[in-house]
């Protein structure tokens, strides 16, 4: 009789709409390829050193149960921020975890995570050829930012993405109505720290039927207050109702973050990392300041990595995709790599999963091309708009119970 | 040959996302019952003023229109706020639009809106039975605050209330994923002014799989921040992801409001309007600073009223039901009149248009009764949630194009 070979999982970094749906591939595949547990970490790394960790069978019964959690937006396993020491500060911690590998019969580890996540797969796989462990490592890559190298997209872009560009339409909307014979200036901010992906894809909301945002505003450019005045002053020489899409990064040439300069507020949180929240609220009363016309202002805030209800089917698929190729990987002996998504085809898209050493990924953030941008810098060009069109198509109704979405929750007790 | 019948519509004050569903309700039942023209004002009765109106069959060709017209948020024709003089102080000004109805041959004046909306129906009417016109004017309710009286609820609500009770689901997952040892509150605000209608609604989130929010407040009972503070903190003994839902329109008990607590920042718009924003923002710093532990504030701003990507079935369906119902009324021979939403049945939900007088509407704010809150005044009780629960059941799916919702946008030129 074979040895039986068990599988875990863990999602760690920040959420994202379709993170789920990589533990759903995770564990469709892991059960279509003869694994006998697959055992999913509570709260990531951290957990797991704190031995906390489900079986998935208790969790996941049925074909039903895995649509539902691909509809299910943030970490169903719960997440971390956790980096692991280098092997040589703190062996210790690499024993305690693979002990609990050992005693599970952990044959695979996937982990579903940003930068940081790969950090881990590089150091646990690392430490297991040193040592002569056979468990295998691998990373699958997710992040809304789509700051990842190496990877044509990251999942859970394309359904923020989605939600962005859905939500700045209803925006656009919403003040045409409401604009007749005074100007007003709405100013939406968008996530992403350093890049400007998700703010472009504002510019998705330019369609038939709407003009999209006047003006895009992405951290790779400085921002100049007064240029970006003297421009809206000659918009609002044309059109009633502006919108402007800035990200929450948009830094000065100083260096300086544009949401610093409201001064007052205390924008550090409790761990010590800069919030980087104000922006848009700081720029519309600045310009209703300056320009004298009525201003408003929109976060999109933490709703744009979470809103599956209006999930991207392409990113659903694709997150499904790289979770049930990572699980192959590691059946056929890969480790210290991460699954990427490389994109075959423009049109029709196709996209397929690929495969990277983790020692090649570079801890740093792929930015938006300097040429992706307008020379003004302050719109996406088409090149931008072609790259991120197809990564929004198609759809996954959620499941609704009583005019609600279901999710897949965890069930401990 | 019969006198040919024309028609005129406007929409007032806030957009919501089923307000389009109304005018759609107005206009195909106009065609059903021989109206010849259905007029469009632009921007309600200030555009009128300024002879701007479109004739409706320029825009809405086939019933593909119709139905996109119902799945776009924000006012089709474009919203005004604009309050009519009393008819002694300026007479002029109704001649004008009197002459203009007869201009256009109207028959019918229904006019979409709020309170002030009523207020203009109710001038108008009595205007024409004073000076013997004999055009029929009809009010058709819309509001996402739901502060309106007479009606059992009124259009727009339900679909706002679905969307915040989705996002709020959606905002407790993500909590939830991102804590393991590490306390978080979130605090989120929700529109409303002064009725705690919509606030209330977040309690729709507990469901099966979720807990929904820890704490609702309501402005329509004082707001006591120690008192809060302490159950906050006894919270906190128990979970370790707080989810609180403040009203934009809490005030202390000295009547001052919370979001003016935060001091600095200019909160009364160029029209002089007090702008409630800054409540959630306030109090997560608060207890940010007075516990110590990671807290995070969310708006859903302005895309609650408008995210008809999101709408509910029952409300959509009720707002083109009233809209149809004006123009029946009015066909009848009533003026005079706002159309109404009447409960039939619980369960299962039933819902009947009714008619009342306008010179019934009383110019006040229907609040939260106090014995659909719980003694403490932070949460809504049972029977605030039976109140509410039909309306947001059932849903339209957006009519998707290269991944977006699609609208149904104005044409001139």
């Amino acid at each position: 009789m074979a040895k039986k070979r068990n599988i875990i999982v863990g999602q760690s970094g920040g959420p994202t709409s379709v993170i789920n749906s990589s533990l759903a591939g995770v564990y469709k595949t892991a059960k279509e390829r003869g694994f006998h547990k697959v055992y999913g970490m509570l709260h990531g790394i951290q957990g797991l050193l704190d031995e906390k960790y489900v079986d998935l069978s208790t969790q996941i019964h049925n074909d039903m149960d895995v649509e539902l959690l691909k509809r299910t937006p943030s970490a169903f396993l719960g997440s971390c921020r956790y980096k692991l020491p280098e092997i040589h500060e703190n062996p210790e911690i690499y024993d305690t975890i693979f002990k609990i590998l050992d005693k599970l019969s952990i044959d695979a580890f996937i982990y579903i995570g940003g930068n940081d996540s790969m950090d881990t797969i590089k150091k646990l796989s690392d430490y297991a050829i040193i040592k002569g462990h056979s468990q295998k490592f691998l990373g699958v890559p997710k992040t809304i930012d789509n700051d990842l190298a190496l990877t044509d997209h990251t999942p859970g872009f394309g359904s923020a993405a989605k939600y962005i560009a859905t939500s700045t339409k209803e925006v656009i909307r919403d003040a045409l109505g409401l604009t007749y014979n005074k100007e007003m200036i709405t100013v939406i901010e968008v996530m992403g720290r350093n890049a400007g992906w998700l703010t472009g894809a504002t510019a998705l909301a330019r369609t038939e039927e709407c003009d999209g945002p006047d003006l895009i505003y992405l951290p790779e450019v400085a921002f100049d207050i007064d240029k970006f005045e003297k421009k809206v002053r000659e918009l609002l020489k044309k059109k009633i109702s502006i919108v402007i899409a800035v990200s929450e990064g948009i830094k000065l040439a100083d260096g300086r973050y544009v949401c610093e300069l409201s001064g007052g507020a205390d924008y550090v949180d409790a761990f010590g990392h800069k919030q980087l929240q104000g922006t848009a609220a700081y720029l519309a009363s600045f310009l209703g300041a300056e320009i004298g016309c009525k201003t408003r202002s929109i976060e999109f805030s933490t709703l744009q990595r979470s809103a599956s209800h209006m999930a991207s089917r392409v990113d659903v698929d694709e997150a499904f995709m790289v979770g049930g190729a990572a699980v192959k990987a590691a059946d056929e002996g890969d480790t210290g790599k991460m699954v990427v998504i490389d994109r075959v085809s423009d049109d029709p898209y196709m996209s397929a999963a690929g495969i990277y050493d983790v020692h090649r990924i570079a801890n740093n953030e792929k930015l938006v091309p300097r040429s992706w941008m307008n020379k003004e810098g302050n719109y996406v060009t088409d090149e931008f708009i072609n790259y991120i069109e197809p990564l929004i198509r198609g759809d996954y109704q959620p499941f609704m119970v009583n005019g609600l979405p279901q999710h897949l929750v965890l069930r401990t007790k």
